[in-house]
């Protein structure tokens, strides 16, 4: 059987999951924002700040009656951060100004407090400034209807508090991609029960679900089945009413006799092959009732790396995220790697950047994966590699 | 007065909220998981893989008997994945195997299926394989009673796949910092209220609680209060109630007539000073009714600043989080600096990896830090630095 590049079945799943990427807009509160990712540009209503404010607690004078500092002006009143509308400020005097608190018309400039000392009624200016000196003018970080943010712009928390400042209390958000994570196999049982013989529990359910959660999907269904192809079809049909956009599944793709998804798929015209990778190889896609259906294989660590390869990269981007870093690093140990398929190895970094491998490359390490910060990439005609060599590592 | 360098002040906050750092531990679902961090080391009750399965579909044999291939076996079954108790393999028969299925006692290797031919009822073994070969032996993975996870980790999804495949459907998680946040300011509205003149929507609110619950803490009580210290003290009083470990404030500290937080707690002993940054100089620190109290300046970038400085570096050591990247750049266009301040400079890095400045070092511009990618760190005798110069840069 022909192996599928890896980058080539990325393109396939990517193709098979394009509708995707057209999300609709949805009006989240800033408060529940986190994390979301803008719909479109946001622009600022209003005047950021929103009126002329002091930069400093000082006073507020016309500049050209401290030109000839030091000089003494009569004390007229005190303008506090939250005053509304204060008197226009006469030629001649000063008047106390917190930080933040509305310069009056008439002044040009604020005078730091320490700049000054108290005379009687009056201060005394000690040094001069020029116009517009400390004084923030309405508009100067950014003018009413100026672009805040950009779409697709993942909403941390500075950008929420740039939204509240703008006197924005909700954003249009992308909606996030809804998926179903459906793990497939008689022999599993959900984590915490009680372990016939023969049986295992299902760590590929939470693996998926929370992998997808973790880059911004919504799970609309998280569910166990067994190898019978009709409770599979049952399952997949409460997942489409659920408004799930694509179903991804675990087990059931190989040549034996209890497969439920190719079983239930391949009539349907579901595509199973198999990618030039280890572990991971074997790899079906198609569509139920329209809805694509990306399967991986059962063994978690398996189905962990198909998801890093297959799903994360599109997933991240409809997220506003950065790519997983990708990064030659040195082997700080010499590996060894079985020839003839292109191994993803688990690797855990040293603390001076090189990378040595975890345990070997058994696809049913999940406690080797669980010690692992990145994958390291070998090619497929490496047998072996020195410590020193650079080899391709792509982050967790 | 004198200014605390800020890696003092740093020192001093993080020595206020020493406490924080015994976390009590409870247990989570692992499906409620995620982002939470573990409080003790977790050891597999179980051996992983929890029995002896086959790594390939293929068929299990003796290995002493397919030394001498090609030979012909005659074949007595098959053994499904999630197989109970499969007969032990009589000497000199094969029995078809899938990944994942029990191998039966008896026999010691599997042949993978592209090594063999059926023939009548047998099977042709074409290549002989070693006793163990393609056999996953239980315990392989990871031993019962081995640790499965440090203490101290921070849960991603291959973690949580570890816990469920080692049939644990909770884990002991460290709990959350409960922290109370508060604005101080009659000039502050919610935003998305009418601006009155000289009104301003609180930004600090979102900002502070949405930076706390990114790194781990979970936000017990968020507040806005006027400029009245009585206030502010039931305020304080409710959040003490719920169960703040620690309380963070924004506003009010300054040398002014209406600066409620510095007089409601300088009277009961905290810490009013100026620290050597720009923006973000003023700060204190104290405690309420025994509750530390963190008080950053009330414009929102001084307060971001100030979070990401004395507060993100703890809450990210306690969530298991690595620190801010801290990287030395160089820049891509000259900067200027106000010289007597250390100044933290909002950047955007360039596709090369270079920094430049976002508009001006203005504490007001809150559109410009949602601009921002990392702090640049501008030493207080720096007045100018020109195109190229390696500056310190602060991830955001």
């Amino acid at each position: 059987m022909n192996r599928i590049p890896v980058e080539e079945y990325a393109r396939i799943i990517r193709d098979l999951l394009a509708s995707l990427g057209e999300r609709p807009a949805e009006l989240s509160p800033i408060a529940m924002a986190a994390g979301r990712v803008t719909a479109e540009e946001v622009r600022s209503p209003i005047d950021l700040p929103t009126f002329r404010n002091s930069q400093m607690d000082g006073f507020a004078v016309r500049a050209a009656d401290v030109s000839d500092a030091p000089v003494t002006l009569p004390l007229v009143g005190e303008i506090a951060a939250g005053a509304i509308d204060p008197e226009p400020l006469r030629p001649g005097t000063a008047v106390a100004i917190m930080t933040g608190a509305p310069v009056p018309s008439g002044a040009d400039a604020v005078v730091p407090v320490e700049d000054t000392r108290r005379v009687g009624g009056g201060i005394e200016i000690q040094r001069g400034r020029a116009v517009g000196e400390f004084v923030r003018e309405a508009g100067s970080d950014l003018p009413r209807g100026a672009a805040l943010l950009p779409a697709g712009r993942r909403l941390a928390p500075r950008h929420l508090a740039a939204l509240a400042a703008a006197n924005l209390s909700e954003v249009a958000v992308r909606s996030r991609v809804r998926v179903a994570v459906i793990s497939t196999g008689d022999e599993l049982v959900a984590p915490g029960n009680p372990l016939g013989s023969g049986r295992l529990p299902d760590a590929n359910g939470i693996a998926l679900a929370s992998a997808a959660a973790d880059l911004g999907a919504e799970v609309v269904a998280l569910e166990l089945v067994g190898d019978e192809p009709g409770r599979l079809a049952r399952v997949l049909d409460q997942a489409v009413a659920r408004g799930a956009e694509f179903v991804v599944t675990s087990g059931g793709i190989s040549m034996g006799t209890h497969e439920p998804v190719r079983q239930l798929l391949e009539p349907l015209g579901a595509t199973v092959g198999t990618v030039d990778m280890q572990p991971g190889g074997p790899q079906a896609h198609g569509r139920y009732r329209d809805v694509p259906v990306v399967c991986f294989p059962g063994n978690p660590v398996s189905s962990q790396l198909s998801f890093a390869l297959f799903l994360a990269p599109l997933l991240r981007e409809i997220a506003g995220m950065p790519p997983a870093v990708r990064a030659a690093r040195p082997l700080a140990a010499a590996l060894t790697s079985t020839p003839g398929r292109r191994q993803f190895l688990r690797g855990r970094l040293t603390a001076d950047g090189a990378v040595q491998t975890v345990a070997g490359p058994g696809s049913h390490l999940v406690a080797a994966l669980a010690a692992a910060d990145v994958l390291i990439d070998v090619p497929a005609d490496v047998a072996a590699l020195p410590t020193g060599a650079s080899v391709a590592t792509v982050e967790l």
